[in-house]
């Protein structure tokens, strides 16, 4: 390539890595033929009328076709948007229409909400390897009209221009937008590959892997995956709609070395391995989204499993991923669960409430600043969000960290989910972490409760099998205190057993929603 | 750091990796040291006048004084023009006014043509130890001056501005002169440490090693590692001027794992190592600028080094490095010398003088194109040899190469080193390869020599022990032949014995000087 820009990328891969797969349920390409059709796919669009800058939103699970718009959009010049689909269905409409989406690609999968959606844009295509569809257009048959070449807009694509806009999930009032240049989203991708080849970690990659990324690619395109495969030449495995059974096979079938996955997706993959009699998934596993609890990390092993968290974020993209340089054992997954290094040309500062450092001590609270050569400006339309969060070239994450004599860091809660009781951070997820090593407790969650005496104290709300009781959560947590590992004023005043852990579109336990139950 | 210029890389380092040492000659300072002696230096220098333009030659050996004053210089929006000494001191003062180099900054230890060469300039800082000199300013003192405050140039620093200035070494004709963004010099430095990650070879890079550049800092900015290091965090041994013996004695001080050099200099530092009874030296080594002779790389396997070829030069920066995913033994000696794969980001192509690609079958020979996001856009000053060089985003490197199935590249021979028979391609490293594995030959170079029939013939110039005979080395080349290494047309007609190899300022075999003998 001589430009840094998204379609340059898969132009690279289809000379360089031609013949290498890329599997998608039932069909098979390779880059040479994912290529193609996208450049079909892009000159068909161009004479229908897709402009540079015109905003085309997709709604798809991860799949080639997907995977062809990505670049297919960059050669456009036009800025992809891609939809959220587990937000409700009010967001989803609201995010199409903030983001001013003039054009909509849709799997026919989404049933009635995807009906919903459809008759708000003027411009519909839906993706589906069956090929009737009442109104709107059909994706494969833009391919087939389309000529293999490229649309005149792509060799004016500049690395500056925006590529995507993307929503939070909103877990705090209505999504935010959020725009990044083709630039800003390569290398924000890219430096993933890199730190992770750069380091000793869990899930340090190569070009010989083999990817499948199970993050969908509405969440920061499948946290860079679709840009990352191409670029290092692996086979790439589109898992669709799948359900864990069938990511078991797909992994057994396709050799999958690489995957990327939230804890919660990690679970429900090592439940079905279990079911399955599967023993042995020697995988290597970016995970994040939410804490790693030592529980699961350790189940994870014994299936010879390896891990990295990454730390990031829609509104950061990547910053920090877990490394381990020289441990093993029960060591080396602690310190994988909880130390994320900072990405070479990521600045990550650790700040009391009046801005100064904190000490590097390992123990000392406060907030987390980030800075990156690919952070966005700002949140679209939302001047005073952005200037609370975007902060002199710096972004304010609003998470809770200590930083490592290292210079490693730990996130140890987002600020509104600590506890703040007579002053000191009571920090959700460490007792969280240590609740969900008791046997039989399925997920656990700890939030505030307003105190009269001391502000705020923790309430654990706990999802576990009937054996489960109050006495032996309360025995477990004095164990913790005895051997250092929690503060005594830390630990929860009120236990609560519910049926069902509610989650947020992205799997994250929704406590927002424990708040107000 | 939110922007992609050179000192965010130190201002980083000296916040993550603050401790990490870097050591020159006695010196030993950390990454925090560096960056205050950095910003102390520009600082005073802004006071005196170094304006955002202004260009700065730098005279010096790899010193912590050279990396500083790549900082330094970046800091102010000033073009560093690192100073190639090795070449004759006409052209060394030819590029010194080409550049238009306001400033010298040059250490003390040059003699006759450091005196010559600051007379030529307004403004000569010396650097030393030692703090006497009459006439110009001394190093030491500017850093005393100026303050720990960053210039007020630093934050108006563009990742598209000018960085650096350097040269070719100008084998065919007066030095050509290049020019880098910051951008440009940071992807295509740092590119190189990637794919050292990111795949199988014997140069392989983390954050973990220990980097010892003896590629001079003049050349390509020591290909990146000045860069590198700090961007990684990892200790940096910097090696002044040494001899091969001293070089060993780093390494083993100081727990070097990752070294750059020429062929020459490992060859010398196995000399070294033998002559001192030195069994074992474990390192990385990052190689290039001519050919890995099979003997070289066989020995150096013996002292448990492993290594890997760069494929680049002052006109494209790196554009490959060898791989060997998967070999071991000799097959993954042979094939590190030889199979180069492009960085990611970098397309290689292999044509025909009209253009057409060559079949990637390992066997047909071609010109090398390269195209990158780093290519300059032409010689400075020289419109008429940029537009024979860089063409259409691409870069002609006047190398003859093959390609393999697998997408990797075999840069065969220079194509004006070449030998055209009979309308038949002869590469000449080739035959210098097999020769140079004969017992007692040190070092041998193939040129053409005009020949009535067959346009041009291969003719052999060998420096060896005196037991090595012609019949002997007809013998060797009999028996390649035989088992497929060497068409039969390539044997030389004509062997000359020679006391000493001529050899270039970069270390490379003079065939130049050769042809006019």
């Amino acid at each position: 390539m001589n430009k840094v820009v998204v379609h340059a990328l898969l132009e690279d891969a289809a000379y360089q890595h031609s013949t290498v797969p890329v599997t998608s349920g039932t069909h098979t390409f390779d880059y040479a033929q994912v290529y193609t059709r996208s450049v079909r796919l892009a000159n068909c669009l161009e004479s229908l009328g897709v402009r540079p800058g015109c905003v085309v939103g997709v709604m798809d699970i991860n799949s080639h076709r997907y995977l062809e718009l990505k670049y297919a959009l960059s050669m456009l010049g036009a800025i992809i948007h891609p939809i959220n689909f587990r937000l409700s269905p009010q967001d989803v409409l609201f995010t199409m229409q903030h983001a001013q989406d003039e054009w909509l690609f849709i799997w026919d999968g989404f049933g009635e909400l995807g009906a919903t959606v459809s008759k708000s844009i003027p411009h519909t295509v839906w993706m589906s390897d069956i090929t009737v569809h009442e109104g709107g257009l059909e994706y494969e048959s833009l391919i087939d009209e389309g000529k293999f070449q490229m649309p005149r807009a792509a060799s004016h694509v500049r690395p500056e221009d925006i590529y995507s806009i993307f929503y939070t999930t909103g877990t705090t009032g209505q999504p935010k937008g959020l725009r990044y240049s083709h630039q800003q989203m390569l290398m924000g991708s890219l430096q993933i590959a890199h730190h992770l080849a750069l380091h000793d970690t869990g899930a340090t990659l190569s070009a010989q892997d083999v990817m499948m990324p199970l993050i969908p690619f509405f969440h920061i395109h499948g946290w860079g995956t679709p840009f990352v495969a191409p670029y290092l030449g692996t086979p790439l495995i589109l898992p669709e709609r799948s359900n864990a059974l069938e990511q078991i096979s797909l992994i057994q079938r396709h050799g999958v070395t690489w995957i990327n996955m939230v804890p919660t997706q990690l679970f429900m993959l090592l439940e079905a391995a279990q079911s399955a009699g599967v023993q042995d998934l020697p995988l290597k596993i970016l995970t994040g989204g939410s804490p790693m609890a030592m529980g699961l990390a350790r189940r994870a092993a014994q299936f010879h499993m390896t891990f990295s968290m990454i730390y990031g974020g829609s509104d950061q993209l990547g910053s920090a991923i877990s490394t381990a340089a020289g441990l093993t054992g029960d060591d080396r997954i602690k310190q994988l669960s909880t130390h994320m290094m900072p990405f070479p040309m990521v600045r990550m500062e650790v700040r009391t409430a009046t801005g100064d450092l904190v000490n590097a001590d390992g123990q000392s609270l406060g907030e987390l600043w980030v800075q990156s050569p690919w952070l966005p400006d700002g949140y679209l339309d939302n001047p005073e969000q952005s200037q609370q969060t975007y902060i002199n070239g710096w972004f304010r994450s609003g998470d809770l960290a200590i930083r490592y004599p290292d210079g490693s860091i730990s996130v140890v809660d987002r600020m509104r989910d600590a506890i703040k009781s007579g002053g000191e951070w009571i920090a959700s997820s460490t007792i969280e972490s240590i609740l969900s090593e008791v046997p039989g407790v399925k997920s656990v969650a700890v939030i505030a409760v307003p105190d009269a005496q001391w502000g705020e104290r923790p309430k654990a709300i706990v999802e576990a099998s009937p054996s489960v009781t109050e006495s032996i959560l309360r025995e477990f947590l004095r164990q913790a205190v005895k051997q250092g590992q929690l503060a005594k004023f830390a630990v929860p005043d009120v236990f609560q057993f519910i049926h069902q852990m509610p989650v947020t579109s992205a799997g994250k336990i929704n406590k927002a929603a424990l708040r107000t139950q």
